[in-house]
């Protein structure tokens, strides 16, 4: 009965995954910068620390990251006008402006099952899979 | 409403990549031979490529990964019987002996969500996971 649950999961989450790297790769990018995009994209303006928290990424893979995003063109760092010991992350126009041309993943996703679930089961599927992420 | 599925399934799937990490450790073992036990657990004597692909890796990381196990004394290769120009990969006495001492990994998960969950919610989690992986 039970039997099942964790392969689901992983053969789903893998599946996404690839799916996540192809519209990546539509954009030119690896999976890496094109998931802190996702997040810039829904919040701009965060510290390398909160967006490095939000992407489960260690501080020095996070700060690379950036770096990296930073060279190619797609983020900027600045320094916050209230407190000028904090540093921020800001998309750049160039990044800005992706957003406008490819659908945010979630979005690309939810278009991609539509046919195939009712709206009552993708809620449900949702609220499941936080009460699965709590209670591990 | 729809918004937050593709986060969920991310977060559940970290939580317990994490968890299965953890695992892994407890006897002494990276995630990616963990996860090959797992797999000739449930099913022994299979051949490279049938294992690579259940485990969704290339030819050559499942062959590097079989080559470490081996002279881990994990698992040992065998000419099949009945053909044999077939390889097929068999569990040693030492891998097989910790399956009685560690739960399976879906067995632990089990055990861990059980208290928050119904048979019936683990039941729906299951299936639409699985309707999701197909329809992506």
């Amino acid at each position: 009965m039970s039997q099942g649950l964790v392969s689901s999961l992983f053969m789903a989450c893998k599946k996404m995954q690839m799916d996540f790297q192809c519209q990546a790769a539509q954009i030119g990018l690896d999976a890496a910068p094109y998931a802190a995009l996702q997040k810039l994209w829904r919040q701009d303006g965060v510290t390398i620390t909160e967006l490095g928290e939000k992407l489960f990424l260690k501080a020095s893979t996070i700060t690379s990251l950036i770096d990296r995003m930073e060279r190619d063109g797609l983020v900027q760092r600045q320094r916050d006008e209230e407190d000028r010991r904090v540093v921020k992350i800001y998309l750049t126009t160039r990044a800005r402006n992706l957003k406008g041309k490819f659908p945010r993943f979630e979005e690309h996703c939810i278009e991609k099952i539509k046919p195939h679930f009712t709206q009552e089961e993708i809620q449900t599927l949702t609220q499941l899979l936080n009460r699965l992420e709590e209670s591990l």
